[in-house]
């Protein structure tokens, strides 16, 4: 059997890729810290040249570079999504290793970046090359798109998707964002909710005061955490004005892939090492409220003086980020209005909202080409049915390279990452053997689409491969 | 006269005088940090041994060290309280000039600690130099106990003077805090609000997770803000249960005092470049808010990531810093007792609350011989009265130094300071103009306090030198 060759192409070879991925990961790419961007994004160049890619690097102002790297030539296209660049490692006291040392303990490599997302990116490219030793040129085009810029909201990637639509143009969307669950159950996805990320700042003083102003002088401290206890009641409601009027009923077909979706709450309890749920949900209900539900988090404060030292201090300024999870039918624009409206409603017309980032959420079919490829295919690495999920509680800039066709490009999701990987705090890590089905797994992906391409698609006009191809 | 050669010593001296303090200014004594404290408590032990006074430095356990340092002899006895830490520089970008360079420009000496109150010690110093130069051995016994915790909550001291409460039996007790206020007017004050500085904290996960599971795990940073608002209401008015009701009346000499109090409400505006103040009050309600309206600010929030990159985070703990300004008859344990529940009554059982520092309020008569020695010389150096504050709307360890003696022994306050001083804030600096003032109307205070010693109190028994005085 054909796929037998190619699982041991991938095995003699793993040593190999998994070194790749390290000298990938001791690479680092904080894009909040901007340092070193061009040098990953090269490497990640030389890594597809090297599988036999015709590429480019884009670069858009002062952004960092979109790599871009074409394979195959057939009847049709699929876009393959990644980015380079890595979230900040956080404190470097909660790691237990460096966290640019790429260092395997236990049969796990640790890095930050390796589960977010350059192991998806090495597996891929690992499996296009095992896949093209193996079975030959790909008889589809294969598209990557990898962007230095998940981090920081993907501003570059915007503007590439809306100046070269024409190299977006596809069948399908492959995004690089999934795990096994706590029980080992590979999680695949139909979509992203959007994202709305802000920043609330009140201002008092022109500078931090001694507190013994702090009868007769505005706190700007306290200006904003009233207007945030406005937002979110204490059981954990969002409570902006009209909001919830904007959600969507879950849809029949979502409804029914949700009963298939069991959240491991044991597991996540003990993982997380809490006690209980927002609202002591439980069941269905927590379900539902992690996929459809939309979110409001403050993901972080700052104001005054906290650190070591009794410094007491009347600020003179106070910010606080707060993410939204946006789900159908709420969009960024949208929340940013009616943030305004009911802040400005209770007479907080002082505090300033400042968007950081956003994306709209993406929402597509179960019975698309790509997601079918992957769920299908699924069991066979596995062992068992993966998890669908008809909406994936983070978020992307799916929306910007899914929506330049109309309609948009269905998109599926899934990755190499595990329950315990942590990609956005300390100790990110893999475990190698997750990484090795990974490739295993893309491979059989993309049998799949070689097959679809083959037999459905004949009546199709041929997609032209951009970029030369040269192997 | 012979208070003319007082005045003359000191104007010659002035430049040396400046140098001494920028000698140790140029020292950091951040107590917060704890690095070169002993070498700073050393350098303030040798000043006083170089001005005649005997010396002993204590080390309390691990605490900074406190030095002690006796002046003259005589029928009775005063204690200058003085501190040799300064405040944390916060941040260095908001400094024009070096925290530590201790640069003159403009007629200023600009040092973290030259206000607060590294410039007063050098002066009382100075004072005492220049007195002895002029009029010989002080006719009374001046001690004073000059401590390295100020910035931490005063531990050391506060076991000082339950250890060695002998040496600070005194007829009155001089205080450093002091300011000339917008209108150049000294602001002399005979007490001092009292302080609680506590932490509230809030826990979720174990770690910071992505902020996608924002709808189900539970964020400690909407918990602590949720409770926050319950403390204090959208208006500024603190709404903790029960608080309201130990806020004892305003004294009918202590209302008098208000009267003759006018705080520059434009010139402070335009110093914090503010528009107005909590709850828009002004003139003599501001006044009365300012000296005895109890405090609640948040010095400081700290939750999650607010650092550059959209890092989308949900925290794993929250945590704020408040400070309560205490008047008669609110009590440090009276505080927690309220807080702690009023927080259980709404369920917030959750939030811990951790006691950073506290002290209790200190409040003395306008008659004391200390507060006449002061009040009645102001007018000699500063051309117009003083403003006579009942009660500073700061705080400090002054019932720990007063408290030891049944009735407390009265206090009086002042200092070099000028309303641009920014004393916990960047850019601290003092006037050079005031320095050299300051030591003048010092002066002036012990010339005062010779007198009364010498008039007023023969009858009395002579209170013994502790340490033998070598001169």
């Amino acid at each position: 059997m054909a796929i037998a060759k190619f699982d041991r192409y991938v095995d003699r070879h793993a040593a190999s890729f998994v070194e790749r991925l390290q000298a990938l990961c001791r690479m680092p790419s904080v894009a909040a810290r901007g340092t070193g961007m061009r040098a990953v994004a090269e490497q990640v160049e030389q890594m597809m040249q090297r599988v036999g890619a015709g590429t480019r690097a884009f670069r858009l102002g002062s952004g960092f570079p979109i790599v871009y790297g074409e394979f195959g030539a057939g009847h049709h296209c699929f876009v393959v999504y990644g980015h380079y660049d890595v979230q900040p490692v956080g404190q470097l006291t909660e790691w237990a290793v460096g966290p640019f040392a790429a260092s395997v303990l236990d049969g796990k490599l640790y890095a930050r970046g390796a589960a977010n997302s350059k192991g998806d990116l090495v597996a891929r490219l690992a499996a296009v090359e095992a896949y093209q030793k193996t079975f030959g040129k790909l008889p589809f085009c294969l598209r990557f798109i990898i962007e230095g810029e998940d981090g920081l909201g993907s501003p570059s990637l915007y503007r590439f998707t809306s100046e070269h639509a024409d190299m977006l143009r596809a069948d399908g969307c492959i995004w690089d964002d999934g795990y096994r669950d706590t029980k080992e159950r590979l999680v695949i996805s139909l979509g992203f909710k959007g994202i709305s990320f802000v920043e609330l700042r009140a201002y008092g003083a022109n500078t931090d005061l001694h507190s013994k102003w702090g009868g007769i002088v505005p706190n700007p401290a306290w200006r904003l955490v009233q207007a945030l206890a406005t937002i979110v009641s204490p059981k954990g409601v969002i409570t902006i004005d009209g909001f919830n009027t904007h959600v969507a009923p879950v849809e029949e077909a979502d409804a029914k892939m949700l009963k298939q979706i069991e959240v491991d709450e044991a597991g996540l309890k003990r993982q997380f090492k809490i006690g209980g749920w927002v609202r002591n949900m439980s069941g269905r209900t927590l379900t539902k409220e992690l996929i459809f539900g939309p979110t409001c988090t403050i993901c972080g404060i700052h104001t005054g003086h906290t650190e070591a030292g009794a410094k007491t201090v009347l600020p003179g300024m106070a910010r606080a980020r707060l993410d939204f999870r946006l789900v159908p039918d709420l969009s960024p624009e949208l929340i940013i209005k009616l943030l305004r409206a009911h802040l400005d409603a209770r007479e907080f017309h002082d505090i300033e909202i400042i968007e950081i980032a956003s994306a709209p959420f993406a929402k597509s079919s179960s019975t698309s080409t790509v997601a079918r490829a992957a769920v299908e295919t699924a069991a066979e690495i596995y062992g068992e049915p993966p998890v669908v999920y008809p909406l994936d509680p983070a978020s992307g800039p799916v929306g910007a390279v899914c929506g330049v066709n109309l309609p948009p490009t269905p998109v599926v999701s899934f990755g190499i990452a595990y329950a315990g990987s942590n990609p956005h705090g300390p100790n990110e890590n893999i475990r190698i053997s997750d990484f090795i089905q990974g490739i295993k797994y893309f491979g059989r992906v993309i049998d799949r689409l070689a097959h679809i391409s083959r037999d459905d698609f004949k009546e199709r006009n041929t997609i032209e491969a951009l970029l030369p191809i040269t192997r």
